[in-house]
């Protein structure tokens, strides 16, 4: 037992260590004496949350990079070892049904991604499930069943899990929380810092149609649209990219903060410039209809089977070329560079002709999405 | 990538699929509509709940043991392997402040403890927070802060997480969820299907401490009595125990429905008796008390650092001496043994002489106890 032991540190992680370091002393501090909305919406109050309360809690080499999951090392007993991937979500998404989707094929699909984005193959998956008492156990059913039919489309197994109940009243319905874990193949070594001038991005469908559907599914805005949830696995499409483009630096997902989040994140961690086209980003009418009903840039929308690829900028029309090959990427488009400067920033080129800013979400114009 | 998948069904688990396929006919259906309180409670009607939606649902030669993690195999690109343990719990505790503890140590070591009685090396944790508008930011910090300490004393690095906010009345303030990774070596298969006559059965410890705990700090009954959480990683322990003693057959840690649900799910799954000595069962007298009080067995009562072990009865008086030279195990007492019949009960030998049958807990008499 006692040679299983967390590995010690290699050259890359003391770099990462020394980052950290340096990294604390400009670290937000939270003004709030409270937790808001905000929070959890995957904006600018989410960043500041993780990194004043948890990173400064937990800080170790293999979360610092706050990638959307981790890359471990395991060693057996026996000489054996391999390198797995984990990552964890929450999910609370209201309404709990909604066209395109539930809260359990959104669960399955979501850490999936978060795998799949990591350059991972999705193997296996943990559900925890908070229940509120009271809650139809034929939703719960229905619940399940979109878990396993999700599972079985991802290729994953549902392998260990647990059960909570709370009081009528002291939560929604039904929480879940799945983690999942994912085999790296060594040299696999994907990150948003890893970004560099002349990359090109990459969309790999119309982005928005989940956040926009949940809205419209909460019946507050009075409009119906054609439009429903884009949740997906998109294990098959990273793997046929990764196959076909040898120069693929980052991927994410596009979740909470939506394409606008992920831009930024790129241009923070690798201390470089995103400049985007806005007339290149794929957008259904439907969507940028309802988002301007809802007073949102659909670019801040979720999506929740839509990724973002940085490549090689001599690459870009081969990924483009081997993301449209897949049914889930038939709508790719590149749709921006990286650049040298301004240095941490994104930047849009407007269909007006104007360049604008696009910074982290401030607030939360979309609470629980995901 | 293409190589990195799940593997195929070994004989071993092909057993197990032609059990799932013979236990799915006589599974128990779920009468209720509606979860109720009771299906939180780690008694009957979670073990109902489980079987007829969860397992209904998600069945898988992995899954079906049931064990408190699960045994994975990991294949890497190349040809690098190992078999990995995953298992998650979601902590709803109230209050989440208690003698002993908080929501963040127990939330840490109840994951460890999971990984520990399967065997496993705790290596990595996730941990995913959904939060109730309005939670006090120093609360969270208080939380975190117990949850660094509690996996630097388990060894374990939080690797990654999820942050989610649900509005004010629609959660308890936090609930945490963590999903555990750990290294199994070649050879450990500890499991309470192994059980046969002759085994010894071990505690760790005085039972019911965390339960009288948390039932007491939420002020419900008039009194105080000098008790606190036992809340601790166990892992340690396990590994003295395990080098020390090649006869162990199961470990569990003794949570939700307490003693009294492991000892019955010893003798469900490994189809055999267990009987067990009430004067053998070490239990401090302000839990007796306490536990008087509430009208509820302390063998019903959750532990949150106290194991439950299964060892070959040869073995017994070496088992006791290994889980003595923790600190952890300084009051570890042989409470009984494993028997040809009655198949599937649990026979318990009281004070005064008599005999009864200890049955799975019905309904929720301690409601949120981690």
């Amino acid at each position: 037992m006692t040679n299983q032991r967390v590995l010690p540190a290699t050259g890359r992680e003391q770099q990462v260590l020394d980052r950290i370091e340096r990294a604390r002393r400009r670290r937000p501090k939270l003004r709030e004496e409270r937790i808001t909305m905000a929070h959890g919406a995957g904006g600018k109050a989410t960043h500041t949350l993780i990194e004043a309360i948890f990173l400064d809690a937990f800080r170790n080499p293999l979360l610092e990079p706050l990638e959307d999951a981790a890359r471990l090392p395991v060693q057996g007993g026996t000489g054996e070892r391999a390198t797995v991937a984990l990552t964890t979500d929450s999910f609370v998404v209201s309404p709990l049904f909604f066209p395109g989707g539930n809260i359990g094929d959104l669960a399955v699909n979501g850490t999936v991604n978060d795998l799949a984005v990591a350059g991972a193959t999705p193997m296996y998956l943990s559900a925890g499930f908070i229940l509120e008492e009271g809650f139809p156990v034929a939703d719960l059913t229905r619940i399940a069943g979109s878990m396993r039919d999700a599972a079985a489309a991802a290729g994953v197994a549902v392998v260990t899990g647990d059960t909570k109940v709370v009081e009528k009243g002291k939560a929604d319905g039904c929480y879940i929380n799945t983690a999942g874990v994912g085999a790296l193949a060594a040299g696999v070594n994907l990150g948003v810092a890893q970004a560099r001038p002349g990359d090109a991005i990459l969309v790999s469908g119309p982005i928005g149609d989940h956040g926009v559907t949940i809205m419209l599914a909460r019946g507050e805005l009075d409009i119906e649209a054609d439009v429903e949830s884009d949740t997906a696995p998109l294990a098959e499409l990273v793997a046929g990219l990764l196959g076909a483009v040898p120069g693929v630096r980052a991927l994410r997902d596009a979740t909470r903060g939506g394409v606008a989040t992920i831009l930024n994140e790129i241009a923070k961690a690798a201390d470089v410039g995103v400049l985007v086209t806005e007339d290149a980003i794929p957008v259904r009418d439907e969507v940028r209809g309802a988002a301007e009903l809802l007073g949102i840039d659909p670019l801040y929308v979720a999506c929740e089977g839509r990724l973002v690829a940085v490549v090689d900028g001599g690459q870009a029309a081969q990924a483009l070329a081997a993301l449209r090959a897949h049914p889930l990427g038939a709508q790719a488009a590149i749709i921006g560079e990286v650049t040298a400067e301004p240095l941490g920033l994104v930047t849009i080129k407007t269909t007006f002709g104007g360049t604008r800013i696009v910074d982290l979400l401030v607030g939360d114009p979309l609470p629980r999405i995901c």
